[in-house]
Formats: structure tokens, C-alpha cells, sequence
């Protein structure tokens, strides 16, 4: 149970990059790092392209006028200059940046946390993975949703055999807020998405199936993908080549098949993330639309639905719980939850506490590593004209 | 708004071969066809390959014992020789004997009504085809879950407009009966559908997924397959070469995709046969498990589930009405309705009325022909290693 | 498992009174009359006030012309002189002929079956009970959503203590379909229920809750109301002193508490027919909107759905299992329940097999009488002001 | 929509007393007045009634080590003497504390929030009202519930007309975990609740249905309650005479009815919390259970299930908008609403703002003293023996 008391001795100071006015993201990542102000403190910024714009922002949110900066290059080089200076970053800034701001943030010796999907190619994620390594570094992914303690349930349930061995994974990430293409010409945040050169080779793909892909692996972390089939479609002909469809078929090593279905044209959809997984017993499924519950069928019981903050879940689980049962939990929880997480691996980073980060499951730059290649993959197999590719 | 009345002069004297006393669907279609009396009359029986046990049925049916025969051979010999002999018949007996017994009905001079999947092949649906022509006769094919009238409120809104142009087609008919293999020793019911010889060339595919291929002809009948890819498993090894598991990709010829999930093994699954329908501007999506609604979701505005029996509902949809909006309707009044359009092609086939069976919608031998056209387009591309088919 | 074979012996000869072409209820008293054609067989009709008008529709059921009667009084004095005349008759018309249409039929020595609520005072039941103790015949009233057997594994759960002692009871039988005076005006159906003479002293009281209130008997035999209050309201004034809306306070005799909502003008509610009952370790919940589904909650576990047909369910609640689970019961497959137990019920008499009824648990006079007497004190108590009185 | 930039010039210094770390509703409060650190800061706290505890508790979260105080009285007096000194507090003690806790703070020049129900008695409530305006202070009641926006959805839905007169209005708070007596001697939460000295006249009309009371007036502020009749029962018998259950019937002074239902006894019940307003054209209806949805029913047409976030929302619900639709929102964020809403009170009185606090919809002193008006109401009729009495 978490009531705000401190994880880590005091909180890190913290800073992001992007996430300005106008971002829907940015929130997200303040709200889930200043929740309890145990964890994070927000001291500096470089919050929008537009440095003006950025400063009045800042100001707004309560950092001090002088440590709210023009860019990032900036931030990190006079920050360094302070004995008080940022010890981590956030970047909340569209894809094609990723890369340069986090070797930039890690070269200067600080925490990153950044947006997914990480970068455009897995072998930028090992080259920052290495650098991350060399510099003693914490690189955490903003998987938002996977914060939700439900998923740990899962995790748990399915380690413990209550579903039998897993046959059938059952992941979908779609909505229909992109089922035209005004958005595309009159949104910032929805302009960058279908533009491959800010974008990367996927739309749909990086910008929400990695999320749910993610999730699988959180709760079936013992489950490899031998190879997929990807199937993808710009239903917005302008937007190709990058797709907003697409579906995959993917084996797994041990037997088991899975599909995905990734859209942001499945129009009027308000409740399209969701997990099912089908097990030789029993299956479970989780729904992002009510994500305080969970629900376990036994083949020839009674349904079961679990919620949220309740004793008869798992301690793993509970261990996140912060409103008690009754009391709904959304977004903003999951999101406290992995940054918490985020600033325990970064105190314990510095600490050398290495028992404390093998135990933490938390969303780190193997997560985003995984995403990154999930997004090389799909997209081979799409373009070879959707046929079954090794997963690599 | 049906009450009961008569829709064809008389009822049709009807008989049964198979569906007896341990069927599970045998109910069904005697439910569906003596609903109200003024469809069908049931005439004369071959319930049981055991002549004792079908014999002891019906008369327990209340058919006169007399016109209770030991097999369908004497039943169409001995009926024929009857002024007041029977007129059409139906088959519900394991897949592998429809197809001979649908020929002899026909050369009996009898109109059909035949369980899915129709037969084997599709050549032989070609064959029955042409043999119900020459003698004049109906062949209908029992999709039971498309006789629910929320499905032509479906294809009435398609046809309209309401959702735009079709982009995404999402199937499933899934559940986990046999999630493990002890029904495949132990029940009659189950033994046979995975027996190649008797079952045909898959499981799943034809037990189930038939239907939702069906019904998705039925409220979409301009979208055309062009290619289809499917993916099939026995996750119960014992069941090889028939699948437990399918998972199919669609492209359709104006562009769209598809998808359909069918499965015995969704252990704990008790919701699990769905459609959906995403359209550019709009979606519609109906699920077995609540089937007096229907979810329509237009982009961008609320969420609206109609409701059966309102009148709101379009007249297409309401002519199938029995209960009144509120009065849950369920599968047997779907069976009911199908029966009763069986009746009325079957009248109007006697008296040369073609402008009736022009306007009919009902499942027809040619809803037969797809079905199994399906089945050998899905297993076609399986056997082939999961690849893209053309839709043959 | 019911799969049509005969119960009893023969079917009934049976009439309807009423329940003529724009009946609405009437289709739905055939229909679970004739379904499967071994409980009944309808071979007679007084079907409509316009005798012309009802005959016509009798035709087009397949009754014969010279059994079309143009009331009542003929239709039981010829069909009395008949060797196949009729055994029993519905009675389906408006609630103010009830009570004649009933004692002419029992005089005339039929069984009969009548609409819900049976008469307008208790007194004239215990008139009409003590006839038919003396004719030995039946009198079954049709609420015909008891006959739902989702209801029969709560009277199962709750006899077995599976939810401990009961403390609070939560009925509602709400609608929408009157919030307005347009139907008070144009429809038929409508218009009788808000008048006095034709309706009775109440409105839904009558029409809804003694559906619901019966249905409450039904599951838990065992609980008496001592006391209750009734706060009654005519929100559309033109029907005053007829309610279409009401409150109900209960207290029953074993110290738990019950509340009734009922009303006709609960706009847009197409889900407002439901049962709760609440027990000291766990709750059973049932709504008609979902009839295949029961909810029961244990404190401190899992929410549980039980879902119609599955083997764990009761046998006194599979018993009346027709279609298998996954395949949707609703509304007729209920009616055909409790008129098959009407039919047993009168076979049963007939052949002075008492143990059977003793058995048989069915909406027989003692459920109408309850019916009427749950009016009564409802009424009373909405008279002198919404106060509490002794349930007399 | 908020995105965590400044609505007053800067946050307010702010302490808690009580909300210690074994409270489950202190880090409601935390969170909910921290949430973006715009609106409070956390500067000094008497946490527990162990002070020892409560220091070491305080440290945890950060507190200065010299600013938390062993008691109320002592941190009111200490604080005053500083420069920065504490300008709001908020308490979150058991009930019988309040009035005293809230005099001392509003005489130390504080503005107060404080948890409901706000004192026993509302002559309690007018007093200090009138000792608060002398003061100049804001009094806040955390009806954290009440800062969901989709309430403001539906009061303006009603205000514009929308579902038409009000007619019913149906109520319910209820929950499962005190249906055994086993918390009540084991709980230090649970213990004091149902001890009349510590509580109050009344259990769970005080704990929960205040709530809902609350929630009712904020979306028609219009509608008073001219009488009412409660019924209220300890089916705990150790809890007599405070009730874990209770009934209430109301009437409007516009003709329209009530019900309230609250319970403690709601065994197994997971979403028993929820307000639905029946209107003469349409109903509204929002569950807690999911409290991003509003179902909006007009009589003849589609059910509307409106989604936060969305932007057919009325501006006033879009307002309090933080994480952009399909993006759950749970409690967190309604106490965030809340919380922010009183700081702007806070700031607006502190500046002689009344316009402003004219137009600030939030729970203030007066709708303290609503819910305390509405428990003595409840048990004046429930004492008398569960009688009309006016609502005074």
C-alpha cells in the first residue's frame, strides 16, 4: 500500500524536456513523477520548441525562471554547472529526437526517462544501452499503462499456474480518433505521428501497439515470440507508407499463437485496449476501459471477476494499491506507479544496490529495446508483403 | 411484428433425419420449425441411427409411430408412396453423411434443410445445387444465430450509410468446451467432429466459424473476400489434422481487412462469438452473449446501443419482432425465424413465386456453397503453411 | 434438459379467451403454450371483443373455423357439448374480466390460466380458489418471467444458505414506456391500464410489480412481509388515482428489510427489471435485461457469474435447461416453462396425482392470490397517505 | 482542461491533522491537495494521536522534522508565530473531533477543510459558518467523490433541459465490508465509526450517504427535499442504535420522489454507488464503479453512454478535463479537482475575490451543513419509527 511516505532517501531533481502546453503526454509524465513529491521534484525545463513559450510554462508550473532553458543542449550544460543540478530527464518530445536528446542527457551524466517508442532502430537502442551501462545510468520507458497493479495480478496468477500453460495471446490497441485525416493537418501532436521522418517507420505500430506489447511481456515474461505475420493498411491513404491498421499473428517459441490488432481508425471504438490471455485451464483478461478489474475464467466454473485493492489479490500486486478497494484507480495512478518505480532504480543506481534493480519490474530500456524490435519486425514483415519473418 | 399467423397457406408437412433424443441441436431445429404450427408440421422421423431409440423418441415427439423409420432411405421411400407424405425434411446428423442424404431428399422430390457445414467439398455443393434446381426444391442451411433480427438492423444501416465505407471486418466465434481432451473420448457429440473422416477437413472452421462467416455475408453482401491467410493449430494433439484453433487475415476486394478468431480451446470463454464492423465513419458491433442489442459508435459522438423490438429500429429489422422491445428474445426465437423463411421459400418455390424468393433473405444453399467455399479457402492456406490464398 | 418429449400423456385441448391480433401479450401465451406440442394443443378461440375480427385470426392460427367463438359464455357452453372439446383456457384480456371469465370457465369444468393481476380483490380469489378446490381443477396465473430457471438456482443457493441469512431485498420492475400521456390516449392496450374499471385500483403495482414480487416468492418461500409502506404518484395526471410510479418500504417477519421500485415512467430505462437479495455472508442478483447470467458476490472474494446451462448450476435449475449453455434463453423459452408446469399441474389433477403437485412448484392461484393481496396493501397504504400497515 | 499550470498566484502553505499513516482517507487528502503542487504545499502537520508516530510519519512525507507538532493546538499556536507560517489545514479525524479541531483553526486564522460529515449537529454548523465568515476563511468539505466531472455533465444536462422535469430520483451508497462485526473490533478505522460518541447519531447515513447527498444537490441545485421518511436498521446488532443500513423515501417540494439506499451490510456488492435522475423526456445515470461513463437514456432512442473527455461534453465538464479521453480518470483525480477548487476559494477570499467565489462550484460550509441538515433528518424519521417528517 502506498500513502505517499518516501521509497528513496529524498527526491531526485528532476527535468523534462518537451511536454509543453500543448502536449497531451506531458502531464502525464509530471503527474506520475511529482505524485507525493517522494519521488521526483520538478526544478528545470526545456518544455517546447518555442523557447518563449516554454519559459511562461515553466514559470506556471512553478520552476524557477532561471533554470527553465531555449533547448535541451542548454539545460543539460548549465544544469551540469549547478551543485544543485537536474539528476534525471524526461523526454516527452516527438520520436525522431529520442535518440540524440538521450545520448545527449546520458553523456551529461544524468537518469533518463523517455517516451516510446525509444528510438527508430533497435541497434540505437544497444548503442544507448551501452552508453546507459558506461555511465552507471537508469533508462526508464514511459509505458504509462503498465503501471495499472492489476497487470502485476496477471503476472502473478500466471506464474502460480492458475491458467494452465499459455496457448492463445489475445492483444488489441485501437481507437478511432484518426479515422480521417483532419487531425492530420490541423493537430501538432497528430501531424509529427504520420510523418516518417519524425515518426519512424510506424504510426499505429510504435505509437500504441508497443504499449500493449509491452504489457504481454510484463505478465508473461518467460513468453519469446519465434516469429509474426504483419499485415498493415494506411486506411488514410496520405499517411502511407506509415499504417493506422495493422494486424499480427505472431508463434511463440513454446506453442502458443497470439494476435494483435493496432488502430487508429477503428472508428467510435472507445474501449479497444485490451489483454486476454487463454490458457489450458483457465483464462484471464484485463480491459483498459475498467482497469480495476480483472477477469479469470476457469473452463466450467463461474466467471470471476477480480477488482482492484481487494485481500484475495496477490501482495505483488497490492504492494501498488493506493485508494483501497471501491475507490477507482485510472491513468494518473499507473503512472505514479512506474515513476516511482523509475526513481527507486535510479536511487538504487547510485547506490550501487544491485539486489534492489534485479528485483524491480519496472519498464527499462530492455522494455524498450523490446518495443523497438517488435516495431523492426512488424514492419519487415509488412513490407515483404505481410508473411511470416523470424522474430530477430 | 410476428404473432403466430400463418405466412404460407398451410403448413408443410416436415420430417427430421437425425437430431435425436442425446442431440443437442436436434431441439433446435424442432423448436425453430413448430414454432407457431404454421410453418411446419412434424410428420414422420429417422431421429437415431438406433431405430429403437429414434422410434421411442418420436413417439414421444407425439409423431404417429408408423411414420417412424429405422433410417432416411425408408423414410423418403415409404413417405413418397403417402398422399399426405412428408415435403421437407431436415438433416441433422454428423457432417459426413449430409451430403447423401441431401441428394436422396432431393431425388425424393423433398425440399432440405441441412446443418452446417453443408458438405466436404464445394464441387459437391455444386452438384446438390444443380440437382435442387432440376427437381425445384429448396436447400437451406441452418445458421441458427443469423435468424437474430438485430443482425438485419446490421445490414440495413450498412446498406444506409450509417457507418461509411467498410475498412475493418472483426469476427470471432470462440468458447472452451473443449479446452482439454476428455469430451473427445466420452461424448458422442464430440468424438465425431474431430474425426476427419466424419467431421470433414477441420473442427473449428466448420463447427463454428461458419456461422460468423455467414452472418457477415449476411449484413455486409457486397464485400467480397480476395485473398484470405489462416493459421491453424491442434492445440489437443490428439486432434491433428483438425484444428481447435484458427486464426484467419482477410482482404477484401474494395480494400478491407478482416479477421477471424475460432477456437474450442478459449478456455473459460463465455462471450466469445462477436462481430464488428468498422466503417470510415463509423462501427457496429453485436455479441451473441447480449443479443437484443447493438453497439453503434459514430466518431466522435456518444455511444449508442439500440435495443431489439424499438421502434426506431429499421422495418427489416422489426418484421422479425415477436416479443415487444424489454421481452429478451434468444436463440430459439432466431431459429424460428430462420424456419419460417424456410417455409415461405419453400411455398413460394412450389407455387413459382420468384419474385418472393427474389427478396428472401434467408440462408440458401448458396450461403451452404460459402460456407464450405470458406472452409477449404482456410484450410487451403493452413496446410500451405499459414500463407495468403487467393479466395477461390 | 427439455428437448420437446412429452411430459404428460397427451397434450391439453386448450382455447384462449382474448389475446387477439394486436395482443401483445397474447402472442407470448401461445407461444409458450404450443411450444413443442406436447403440453397443449389449441383447438378453440374467443380471441377478440370483435367477434368477426377474432375469428379471422383464429383461422390464420390453424383453428378450425367452427371453434372461433364470439365469446366466451359460447365459446364453454359449445365446446362443452363436444367429445374433444377443450380441457383448458387461457385467459388474456383486459384485468376487470378476469374474475367472471374464471368462474365461467371453472363452472364450465376447464382448467384455466389466467393474466396477471388474477382479480381486484383477494375475497373474490378466495371465492374463485375454493371453486376450483371443489371443480378440482388448476388455476395458474402467468407470470411469465418466473419461468426464467436462473431464478430457480437462486431458490436453490438461498435454501442451501449459500449467502447466509437474508437482510435486505431489492426488487425493481421499472420501465419507461409511459412517461408520457400519448398512449393513455391511442393505444388500446394502454388505455384500459389507467382506468379504474377496466385496470383495477392500480396501474404498475398491478401491470409490473407483482411480476416481480411473485418472482421474489419464488426464490425465497420462507420469507413473509409483516408490514409495508407505499408511496404512490400519478406523475402523468390524467391517470390519477392510478399510480405510475411507486415506492415500497417491506419489513418482513424475520427482521430483514425490502424495498419495490416500480414504475412506468422511468424514462429511457430499458434495463429496470431486477432482483437482488441480499444475505448476512453474500448477495445472489438477477436482471431480466441479462436473463442467461446471475451475479453472486461472496464478501470478500470474487465477484461470481453463473452463467445458464453450465453443469455447476443446480439440477432444480436444470431441469428446465432447453438450449445448452452459450446459446441465449429469453423470454418465450420462459413462458414455454411455467406452461409446461401448468400442464403437469392439470394432469397431474386430473389423474388425482397429488404427490406431483405437491412437487411442482409453479404461479398457481396461491401466487395470484398473493399477487392481489400485495395490491391491496400497497393501495391501502398509499391511501392513508404512504404509511406503514400490518401486510394483511 | 488542466495541465498542471497555476490557477492562483501561488500554492497555499498547508497542514493536515489527523491522516496518519495507518488512514485511508489522509492520503485522499495528500494526494488530492499536492496534485500538481499549484495548489498547496505540505508544510506542517499534526498527523497522528501518537505523536511519535505521526512525527516519524511526517518525516516520511517530507515535512520539516521541527514543523511536526504533537497535537492541533500546538501547531496552530507555533505556526502563527512564523513568518511562513501554515494559511490552510485540513482535517481528517474521526467526526467527533471536527467542530472543536475546526473552531481552533478558524480562530488561528486558517482556512479549513474538513472531512463529513462536518459536526453532529447543524446548529453546530451554522455557528461556526458564522465564526468562518467573521474570520474571512473558506471552510471546504471533502466530498471527494463530488470531483468527478462527470456530475458536471449531468447538472448541466439538467440544467439545459435535457431529461425534462425531474421526477425520481434514485440513490444508493453501498458496500459490503461491514457485514460481519469482526472489523468493528478489530479496526481502529472501523471501531470508532459505529461508536455513537465518536461518530455521531448515525453510521453509515453519515459515512457514506452524505456522499451521495451531496452529489445529488451539486447536479440540481434547484431541488430541496420537502419531506422525507427514513428506515434504518443495525442488522450488526453490537452497532444499535447506529445503523449499518438504511432506506430513505423523499419528497420534493416540485412533486418529484427520492430514494436513498445506503448500507454498510451490501454484502459482496462492488458497485453499489451511483445516482440516477429520471426526468419527464429522459433519465441520467453515473456509477462510481465507472466513473468515466454517463448513461443518458431518452425514452424512444438509443442509449447514450457519454465518455469523459470527449469534447460533446458541455464546457463546464470539460474544464476539469486532465488526461484527454480513453484515458481513465479515477478518484485521484476527483479529489484533485476538489482540492484545486478549494485553493482557488482560498486564494479568491484572500483577495476579497467574490465574484469569483460566486461562481466556484465546490463543496463549502453550506453543503457541510446540507449533509449534516440530511442525517438529522433522516434519524429525527427514523427514531419516530420510520415516519414522514419535514425536512427542516
Amino acid at each position: 500500500m502506498l500513502n505517499g511516505e518516501k521509497k528513496i532517501s529524498r527526491p531526485l531533481r528532476w527535468a523534462m524536456v518537451g511536454g509543453g502546453r500543448s502536449s497531451q503526454v506531458g502531464y502525464k509524465h509530471r503527474t506520475g513523477a511529482l505524485r507525493d513529491n517522494t519521488a521526483f521534484q520538478l526544478v528545470a525545463g526545456a518544455f517546447d520548441i518555442d523557447a518563449d513559450r516554454g519559459k511562461d510554462f515553466g514559470v506556471n508550473l512553478g520552476v524557477a525562471e532561471d533554470r527553465l532553458y531555449p533547448d535541451y543542449q542548454t539545460m543539460f550544460s548549465e544544469e551540469a554547472k549547478r551543485e544543485d543540478g537536474i539528476e534525471a530527464v524526461s523526454i516527452a518530445t516527438p520520436n525522431g529526437t529520442h535518440y540524440e536528446i538521450c545520448k545527449a542527457a546520458l553523456e551529461a551524466g544524468l537518469h533518463v526517462i523517455c517516451e516510446k517508442p525509444l528510438f527508430f532502430t533497435s541497434d540505437e537502442v544497444r548503442e544507448v544501452k551501452a552508453l546507459a551501462e558506461e555511465k552507471g545510468k537508469i533508462v526508464g520507458v514511459t509505458y504509462g499503462f503498465s503501471g495499472n497493479q492489476m497487470l502485476l495480478q496477471m503476472r502473478a496468477m500466471i506464474e502460480q499456474g492458475k491458467i494452465g500453460e499459455i496457448r492463445v495471446v489475445d492483444l488489441q490497441y485501437t481507437h478511432g480518433f484518426s479515422c480521417n485525416d483532419e487531425a492530420d493537418k490541423t493537430s501538432e501532436a497528430q501531424k509529427w505521428r504520420v510523418d516518417p521522418k519524425v515518426a519512424g517507420p510506424s504510426f499505429v505500430l510504435g505509437d500504441l501497439s508497443t504499449h500493449t506489447y509491452y504489457m504481454s511481456q510484463l505478465i508473461m515474461p518467460h513468453m519469446k515470440i519465434k516469429e509474426l505475420l504483419c499485415d498493415r493498411q494506411s486506411f488514410v491513404g496520405s499517411r502511407a507508407p506509415l499504417e493506422d491498421n495493422a494486424h499480427i499473428l505472431m508463434h511463440y517459441e513454446n506453442g502458443a499463437v497470439g494476435t494483435m490488432w493496432t488502430s487508429s481508425i477503428n472508428a467510435g471504438c472507445m474501449d479497444g485496449h485490451r489483454i486476454r490471455i487463454v490458457g489450458s485451464k483457465a483464462s484471464l483478461e484485463w480491459w483498459d476501459s475498467k482497469p480495476n478489474e480483472l477477469t479469470y475464467e476457469v473452463q466450467g466454473e463461474p466467471v470471476q471477476t477480480l477488482i482492484r485493492g481487494m485481500s484475495y489479490l496477490d501482495d505483488s500486486c497490492n504492494t501498488d494499491e493506493r485508494l483501497a478497494a471501491l475507490h477507482q484507480e485510472g491513468l494518473s495512478d499507473a503512472w505514479a506507479n512506474i515513476y516511482l518505480k523509475f526513481a527507486i532504480a535510479m536511487d538504487a543506481k547510485n547506490r550501487g544496490d544491485e539486489e534492489t534493480l534485479k528485483n524491480l519490474v519496472y519498464p527499462d530500456i530492455d522494455a524498450g529495446l523490446e518495443g523497438v524490435r517488435w516495431i523492426e519486425n512488424c514492419v519487415r514483415s509488412a513490407d515483404k508483403g505481410a508473411v511470416w519473418v523470424n522474430f530477430e
